[in-house]
C-alpha cells in the first residue's frame, strides 16, 4: 500500500543517492506557499468575533445584500489559478498533479508582485464542458480566474465561455499575459527606431495559445500587418487544413495572403516573434528588413540565438532571464489582476490590456535602449504602474464596479 | 450597474449610519485570511528556482513518480473547506456567498489550531451529483476535504460517495467533529460519576447531520442505548414517515423501540444531547435518571438553560463559550486533519475518530470535575494530543501511507 518515497536529487529524473544535491528540489520541499490568518485568534473573545457567534451577523448581512461579500471576505482579492495540466511549460500534457509546482509558483508571484492572493486548482478533467462548469461552480469563492497551461485550441473555448458566463475577470495568461508584455516591448522597440506600430509587419512563429493571442492583440493595437506560421507554414486564406481558430486568424491576419514557409514570410519583415520552440535558420533572419526586431521567446532554447540575432536585428528579446529584454509574463499578470480586483472589474477588456502594455512600456521611460525595451520583473515600479493603468482603464470602459 | 456598498454597523442587519460601530464587521473587513509565499522571490536566482526554469524538473519528477506531489507541493498540508451554503450555523440555506465568512473562519481555525492550510470553497450548486463531481475534479490540489454546513440528508450521501471515490480524507465536520467532542465529554462525565459508556442511555434531540452522526458514533463507542427524536418525536421502527437515513437510524438505535415525544423518552434517561434548537420543558429534565448529563448544544439558545439543567444534572455542557464545558468542534477538526495529513491517511476511520475523542478526553486528566469534562479550545495541549492519536490510529488501522 505505502508507496516508496524517493527524494530526487538530480536534474534528469534519475534519483541516485550519489548525485549532487539539487537546489530546485530542496526549495520545493513542502511546497512554496501557505495560508495565514489576517485577524487574531488568541482567545475566546477573538473566536467569538472571527467565528461563532460574531460571524453570523456578517453572513446575514451578505445574504441580505450580496455585494457585501466583497467587503467582508477575502474573495475580492483572491484569484483561482486553474489548469488541467495539458500544456505545462515546455513539458506538455503532464496532468494536474505534476502541474502543481507551476501553479504554486504562479500563486506566489501573484502575491509577491501584485499583492493578490491566489489558489492553485489543478483539475482532474480535460473536458471543456467539465472545466467550464467546474469553474462556474467555484466562482462565488473567487474574485477572478487565471487560466493557466491549458492546451490550444481548448483554451480558447474555455476562456470565451467563462468570460461570457461569469461576471468576474477570466484571463488566460499564456495568451494575454504574453501578448501584453510583447506589445510593451514592441512599442518601445518601435520608439527606439523612430517608427510606429503601424509601420511594422510582424511574423509570428507558433499558432498556439500565445501566437494566436499575440496576433490578435497586435492587430488590436494597430500593427501594420502580422502573419502567423504553424508547423505547416504560413496561415493563409488559401489553406484548407485550418482549425476554426486558425481559419479566423487567416481572415484577420496576413494582408498579402502570403503562403509558404515561415522563412519566406520573414523576407523583408520588420518583426519576428517566436512562441513555437523551433529554430529559424540564420539566412531567414538575415533576410528581414533593416532595423528589425527579433523576439525569440522559446524557453530554454530561443528560436534564434541572441548572438545570431544581434548580427542583423536592431532589438533582440528572449524569454530568458540571462539575456537582456526578457519577455516575462510576471511583468503583466500580477498588476492586471490587482488593477481589475481593485475596482471590482466585471471583466478584463482589450482597453485594459492595452493600458497595461502601455504602462509597462512607460516604466522604461528615458532609459530606453536596444538592451532595455522592457523593464525587469524586479523593477518595483512595474506592478503599481500596471495596476493603476488597468484600474483607470476599467473605469473608463465602464466595467468597474467601484 | 454599480451596486451601492454599505458598511453595516448594527447587529440586526439594518445598517443606519447612526448605529454603533460593530466589532464583528470591523474585524471582517477585507476578509480574515491571505496566502503567503514560504520561499523567497527576491531576485532572478530565486525566480529561476521557484518558477521557470527550475520548477520544470520538479514537475517532471512528479509526472514520473506521482506520489512526489506530496513532497514538493503544498497539497499534502492543504484542506478544501467545501460548502454549498445550505445549512450555515443556525441561519439555514443562505447560499454560497453568504456562507463564506464561516468558511474563512474555519480555514483560519485549521491554521491556528492545527497548522493545516485550508481554502474556503463555497460552491454554486446544491445538487448532490454536481457537488460530488466538482470535489472529485478538485481533488488533485488537496490533501483532504472538510465538508461544512451542507444540509441533511444530502450531506450524508455527498460524504459517503466522496469517501468511496477519493483516496484522501473526506470529513463532514458538522457530523463527526460534533460527535467526537461529544464522546470526549461523555467519557469524562461517565468517569466522573463512576460509570462506563455501556451504563448509559442517551436521548438526542435533532436528527440532522449532527444528531445522526452522534447517535452512530456513540453506538460505535459502546454506549448502552441511544434514541433520537426529530420534530415528530422519537425515531422508532414503528414510524412510517422516515427518510432512508432515519429508517437506518431506527434500526440501529432505540433498543426498546420507544415511541412518542422527546419528553417521554427522557424519563429515566441518563444523557440528553441537544443538537436541535428546540426547548426542553423543565419537567422532562427533572424526569431523567439521577446523575444525569445535559449537553444542550444549540447556539445561541441551549435547549435547556444551564441554570435549569444544573438543578437536576450532574454534568452540564453547552455549545457556548460563556458557560463551562463548551462542546466546540474546534477541539477536534484541526488535530483530526493534522494527524491524517501527517501520515497521508487515505481516509478517516472510526478508529481514528475514537482515538481523537479519547485523546481529547485525556487532556482533562486529573483536573476532571463537573465544570471541566472537556478542555478549552485554547488549551495548547489539545491539538498535539489529537494529532498524535489520530496519526497513530491511522497507522494501526493500515490507512497511513507514510
Amino acid at each position: 500500500m505505502a508507496a516508496e518515497i524517493v527524494n530526487p536529487r538530480s536534474d534528469a529524473g534519475t534519483h541516485g543517492a550519489d548525485e549532487p544535491f539539487d537546489p530546485a528540489f530542496a526549495l520545493h520541499r513542502g511546497g512554496k506557499m501557505a495560508v495565514q490568518a489576517t485577524v487574531p485568534v488568541r482567545d475566546k473573545d477573538d473566536l467569538s468575533l472571527a467565528y461563532t457567534p460574531g460571524v453570523a451577523k456578517v453572513c446575514s448581512a451578505i445574504a441580505e445584500q450580496p455585494e457585501l461579500v466583497h467587503d467582508y471576505t477575502w474573495t475580492s482579492n483572491v484569484v483561482a489559478v486553474v489548469t488541467d495540466g495539458t500544456a505545462v511549460l515546455g513539458l506538455g500534457d503532464i496532468g494536474p498533479s505534476a502541474s502543481l509546482p507551476v501553479m504554486e509558483g504562479k500563486a506566489i508571484l501573484f502575491k509577491q508582485f501584485g499583492g493578490v492572493d491566489a489558489v492553485p486548482l489543478a483539475l482532474d478533467t480535460t473536458s471543456v464542458d467539465e472545466i467550464v462548469e467546474t469553474v462556474k461552480r467555484l466562482a462565488p469563492s473567487f474574485g477572478g480566474v487565471n487560466l493557466e497551461d491549458i492546451s490550444a485550441p481548448r483554451c480558447f473555448e474555455i476562456e470565451k465561455r467563462l468570460q461570457e458566463e461569469l461576471d468576474i475577470p477570466v484571463f488566460h495568461d499564456d495568451q494575454h499575459g504574453t501578448a501584453i508584455v510583447t506589445l510593451a516591448a514592441l512599442r518601445n522597440a518601435a520608439k527606439l527606431t523612430n517608427r510606429t506600430l503601424g509601420d511594422l509587419r510582424a511574423v509570428i512563429s507558433g499558432a498556439g495559445a500565445a501566437g494566436v493571442a499575440i496576433a490578435k492583440f497586435l492587430l488590436e493595437a494597430g500593427i501594420g500587418d502580422v502573419s502567423v506560421a504553424d508547423r505547416k507554414g504560413i496561415v493563409s486564406r488559401d489553406r484548407d487544413d485550418l482549425t476554426p481558430v486558425k481559419r479566423e486568424l487567416a481572415e484577420l491576419t496576413n494582408k498579402a495572403n502570403l503562403s509558404g514557409s515561415l522563412e519566406s514570410a520573414l523576407a523583408g519583415a520588420d518583426v519576428f516573434i517566436g512562441v513555437s520552440g523551433g529554430t529559424v535558420p540564420e539566412p531567414a533572419v538575415a533576410s528581414m528588413a533593416p532595423d528589425s526586431f527579433v523576439f525569440a521567446m522559446a524557453n530554454p532554447n530561443p528560436e534564434v540565438h541572441p548572438d545570431v540575432a544581434h548580427k542583423y536585428a536592431a532589438v533582440v528579446a528572449t524569454g530568458r532571464s540571462d539575456f537582456p529584454n526578457q519577455i516575462n509574463n510576471v511583468l503583466a499578470f500580477p498588476g492586471i489582476f490587482a488593477g481589475a480586483l481593485q475596482v471590482r472589474a466585471s471583466r478584463i477588456t482589450e482597453g485594459m490590456k492595452i493600458a497595461a502594455a502601455d504602462a509597462l512600456a512607460g516604466v522604461v521611460g528615458d532609459d530606453l535602449s536596444a538592451e532595455y525595451v522592457i523593464p525587469s520583473p524586479f523593477d518595483e515600479r512595474v506592478a503599481p504602474a500596471v495596476t493603476a493603468a488597468v484600474a483607470a482603464a476599467a473605469r473608463a470602459e465602464g466595467v468597474a464596479r467601484r
